[in-house]
């Protein structure tokens, strides 16, 4: 799911620099595949829950893939949204060489990856740096938005081609906060494990244990 | 928690349209709030699942509500959105009457509470209407959209303040997509609920094991 996720990313952003409106309209209908493979490992997951029962780890390493789940349906919606003004845009003469939104789209497009592999091995080194990215993204953001104003102040006319460039900046910050919040995800479900851990096995009302520092240098 | 993220949306509406500072930060200090019930709901779910492993109608709950609090957490986060940008446009004159935004954000937080009644009640006929009127919430906000778009082509001088508003329209249109992500979730609760007893009590090749209902009468 996260593999499909990530190619219709990069299918919409291909769309738009290429300016092919067949691929912006094949992300569109693919769609449907991102929101049933939602509703299958949902499903798949409430049948573990209830077949297994599991305790601990287990549990909640399930109950957090439950979520990651609806991230990347959401990712998956990002995707067509950039599908949907590549659309609208291609038409229309283009308004400047697009060098910050793709740059944008590939980091959003490797924090996903990353977060899903920090998911996968519990790794709460790579998900906190999933997260220190975000602000990368943030700033590209930012400096795709300056640079629209100006073009926008200057003329008008390219008002609504510009907005709809902001928006494509503002669905693919989406995607990287969507990409933090999985990480996020996971530093918690790794290390609320231990918190548990240290709990039982101290018995105390113990606050957070003494974790070790994500570069284990500490 | 529901009733707290819509008193959310509606202080940093109060505080955009009130000109109110005080206000917009009362609302950006109290996402932790919203933060720390997210956790609290969570952590709670995960316990119950592990000391009672519920089954069948009670699991889907549980599992639907963990889902749930993760859309709330992020209604919150659209909350201080609308605040941080109150704080940027309070300084500047205002540009219009504020007339559609607040409609739209009346309707995003009905949809908010109605959406989390549906889930309480197991209403699926209130979800669908909940899922219905996002499409009302979409078309103010092009209404919106457009409505800006003719301040900005007459002065540009009025572009970074009508962006912040078109921005404002599209953080209360993810309030109600996420309204309308819960009540989606509802409907899917309840039926797959009822799918699966069909299947159970035709006896085809279940794959689910044998499960008593929560209420016991089984």
């Amino acid at each position: 799911m996260g593999g499909l996720v990530e190619d219709q990313i990069r299918g919409a952003m291909r769309a738009l620099v290429e300016r092919d409106d067949r691929l912006a309209q094949a992300v569109i209908d693919r769609d449907r595949e991102v929101n049933s493979l939602d509703v299958e490992v949902d499903e798949k997951s409430v049948e573990l829950l209830a077949l297994y029962q599991p305790t601990a780890g287990d549990l909640r390493f399930l109950t957090t893939a439950m979520k990651i789940v609806t991230d990347l349906e959401r990712i998956g919606d990002q995707a067509v949204n950039i599908a949907q003004q590549a659309l609208e845009l291609n038409p229309e003469p283009q308004l400047k060489p697009y060098i910050d939104l793709p740059r944008m789209a590939e980091k959003a497009q490797r924090m996903v990856k990353e977060s899903l592999d920090a998911f996968v091995h519990r790794d709460t080194a790579l998900a906190r740096r999933v997260c220190a990215e975000d602000s990368e993204v943030d700033s590209l953001k930012e400096q795709v938005f300056r640079e629209l104003l100006t073009y926008m102040m200057a003329d008008p006319k390219t008002i609504p081609r510009a907005i709809r460039l902001i928006l494509i900046s503002r669905f693919l910050e989406r995607v990287a906060d969507h990409a933090t919040n999985i990480a996020e995800m996971v530093v918690y479900m790794v290390e609320s494990k231990f918190v548990r851990h240290a709990l039982h096995s101290e018995g105390g009302s113990a606050p957070l244990p003494n974790l070790p520092p994500a570069d284990g240098a500490g």
